[in-house]
């Protein structure tokens, strides 16, 4: 599989092709659509999602072509000639709105949204779904931990248990929600994150006792000493040889910067541990802890037990998104050739929004998020009516005096992307400067409190007259 | 991030180049180590492990190289000239032994060993963890669906759901554990899986109505119809329309081959579903099912429900491994130039077994499994021994006349690959092969026997006579 980084048309469902095909063939090749990607449910249990993943949607976006070797393999799953031709010259060449990463987003409103030619529009939605669910959710955890942490500092320790080569965006997306540097050699290189490490129990054996392997390798290195204390026992050995190392660094004018609990019960052994290093005079020495951490652990570590610990090294549950492993975001159909569509649902949550839509979020006096309303996008924002529950519309919120921005903005006009890609550390301080402006309500992590997001009365008033005319049109006869 | 899989020297933990720099330095360069690959916990709480991701692993590890700008990358972050001029011509010269892809593995036994230069066994420590953990971990997600689907098809169509580009080793994984085929078109072109997909709600929904959707598919390719028919409303709208089409198929020479249900109850809908179908006499059109599916739903959908369904598509749950995310592989050091180290525990469970060994699996008289006996690899298994609890030595096996074979053997040699990639498929059946020697208490979902691992005589002396040593030389001064 080392291959296949360039041409990337076929890192897509089968279905997208097999329609495709079926488009270019039935009279609709020429016919335009629009998409929108949305989620509908918060990952966690949370309040709020942290969108992210777009510059690598984007950069892929460009590889998004079939090499020969692709359409012969086309070929032999028995794809058509003339359809092929297409796509040996397929290019995405129409426009995406979005929000920007960074923005805390939140069900059923549209994140993202694709005007383009049907057949591309199509094509791209595995890959799309793919990078911003993922990323999202990544991100999403990470700054869940943030949200904790507060000053103190965490970072990426995740690939040995990351999902393959997911690894790769994870890591920049727990920056973006807040680690702030990552085990990852290569997630660092490829995006510019800080890289950090310790040293493994594999040293520490690999030496006839733990002393020595202390030294040694604060000789080799004496600015940047992290030692690993948990290889044989803590607070008998660890800590204690910790502590001779760090007085003779200070003799030659160097320091211990930290030591490593990777084990055991980190509140306990964190406590005892600064204490030890305390009585020795080695106050600035910093203790990192590891094992099996998440926004919980870290909470109750820090705020509950007040654990005297300076850095977390995070692993497998942040950089796979445990437990939910998945964000739900979907890419729906909503309008072709500027006619709207919806998908209707047994269930009426899960009844999409029909035609071209704008999200625009209104704040309240104090600056604060107030709710985010979906109009249609060639509707007057002027006079403000009220915007309405989508399930319930029933109930309204009147929104006359609110300030407003609207939240999706053109990222790629005519295929071609104009927007830069910032930073992860860019990312990741608007998602604090917007995170700032979200009522603590919805930022708990215990039942917090649904943040509205309404629709318009005029969105309102399309989805029910298409509903109708579905109804009809397909079993009302 | 399109230019890195040529050369992924850096897709390694920071750590592992920190510490490869330190045995440069420190007079072990030329040192000689031994590391075991082993888990501590089977995944879904179940009772045993597929173990799949041997083949990737391998072709990465040739690629496991450094390019010219990942050394000037190094050189920036304070790496050494003389040891960037070691990692120009950085290749793994070393063996491996592995376990196959498809064997039924259980906790704490070596399914892989390396033994090589200690820095070479340092470097690849992150990559091997990061590809045996995930591909095992879909793998055994995998196979427990397909032992609860039996004749029952199911397809991965995990992609829009996927932790990025984990995707495509989780696609083979999931081929190794029972999915016939994918719906990643690029997983399937890399590894000759079959390819495989249905229709989305867009098709459906760029029409005017369901009807002129199914007819359109269905004339683009009679040969392969499936349609989707919960758009609008599966009962009263999809499955009557799809007859219509089935009916007109027929009088055409052409079958529809199934339908899809994507939504509501799928026990509920299919047996109506069913019923329809048959009283049209269309009883050879297959129901297809989606939605949210994992080894506990299909098991409840066919087994407790007995609904009519013939094929699953699934997704999210099987593609990340949900809940688990991860598997808890870990990779130890345990020997130094032939000398045995271990890494000691408060928790004697997490006790490392020191020295080279070698694992054998004892089978009874009906040729099902046994006990696996963890032995040292000098070791005589000719006059046995019993094998001991490796935490509880007052509990042993007797293993005397009990037919065995050995697990690990080579698959690297001098750094040369010498085993070849099989196909999905067959390590998928040898899985099968292997798992129906594994008794069925060891296989059920709730609460499953735990397999017996043994360690011999001569292992826990040697592991004994280490842990007093060890601690006589931290910390009993």
């Amino acid at each position: 599989m080392l291959n296949f980084i360039q041409n990337l048309g076929l890192y897509t469902d089968f279905y997208e092709l097999a329609m495709a095909q079926g488009y270019y063939f039935c009279g609709k090749k020429n016919e335009t659509a629009t998409f929108d990607y949305f989620f509908r449910t918060n990952p966690f249990q949370g309040g709020f999602t942290v969108f992210a993943g777009l510059a690598d949607f984007l950069e892929i976006l460009e590889q998004f072509t079939y090499s020969k070797e692709d359409i012969e393999f086309l070929k032999a799953q028995g794809f058509k000639p003339e359809f092929l031709n297409y796509l040996k010259k397929f290019r995405f060449s129409g426009n995406i709105f979005s929000m920007q990463e960074g923005e805390i987003v939140f069900p059923n409103e549209p994140v993202l949204k694709v005007e383009s030619n049907i057949i591309e529009a199509q094509l791209v939605e595995s890959l799309l779904l793919n990078i911003l669910n993922f990323e999202s959710l990544i991100a999403t955890k990470a700054f869940r931990i943030k949200m904790v942490a507060g000053e103190n500092v965490f970072s990426d320790f995740g690939l040995r248990r990351a999902q393959g080569f997911g690894s790769i965006y994870a890591s920049r997306a727990a920056c973006i929600g807040g680690a702030s540097s990552t085990s990852n050699v290569l997630a660092g290189k490829l995006y510019g994150i800080p890289v950090t490490g310790t040293i493994a129990h594999s040293w520490i054996q690999s030496f006839d006792n733990e002393l020595d392997a202390f030294r040694t390798y604060s000789q080799s290195n004496p600015e940047h000493v992290i030692l690993l204390v948990d290889t044989y026992d803590t607070l008998r050995s660890g800590v204690p040889n910790a502590i001779i190392v760090g007085n003779e660094l200070k003799e030659k004018g160097y320091r211990l910067k930290a030591i490593r609990l990777d084990s055991g019960d980190l509140a306990y052994l964190s406590k005892k541990a600064r204490k030890m290093l305390d009585d020795a005079g080695l106050n600035d020495v910093k203790i990192i802890a590891s094992n099996q951490l998440n926004e919980h652990v870290v909470q109750s570590l820090l705020h509950d037990q007040k654990a005297p610990i300076d850095t977390f090294g995070i692993g497998t549950e942040m950089i796979t998104g445990k437990p939910d492993a998945a964000l739900d975001g979907v890419y729906k159909l909503a309008e072709v050739n500027h006619q709207p569509k919806m998908k209707l649902s047994e269930n009426i949550e899960k009844t999409t929004l029909p035609g071209n839509k704008q999200v625009y979020r209104f704040f309240d006096a104090t600056g604060n998020f107030s709710i985010d309303g979906i109009f249609c996008s060639d509707e007057s924002i002027q006079d403000l009516n009220p915007v309405y529950h989508p399930v319930y519309p029933e109930k309204n919120t009147i929104l006359k005096g609110l300030n407003y921005e609207s939240l999706l903005s053109s990222v790629v006009s005519n295929g071609k992307v104009i927007v830069k890609a910032n930073s992860p550390a860019e990312i990741h301080n608007y998602a604090i400067k917007r995170a700032a402006c979200l009522p603590v309500e919805h930022k708990r992590f215990i039942s917090p409190h649904i943040y509205k997001v309404g629709i318009s009365k005029k969105l309102l008033e399309k989805r029910n007259a298409l509903t109708k005319q579905l109804n009809t049109q397909n079993y009302s006869k």
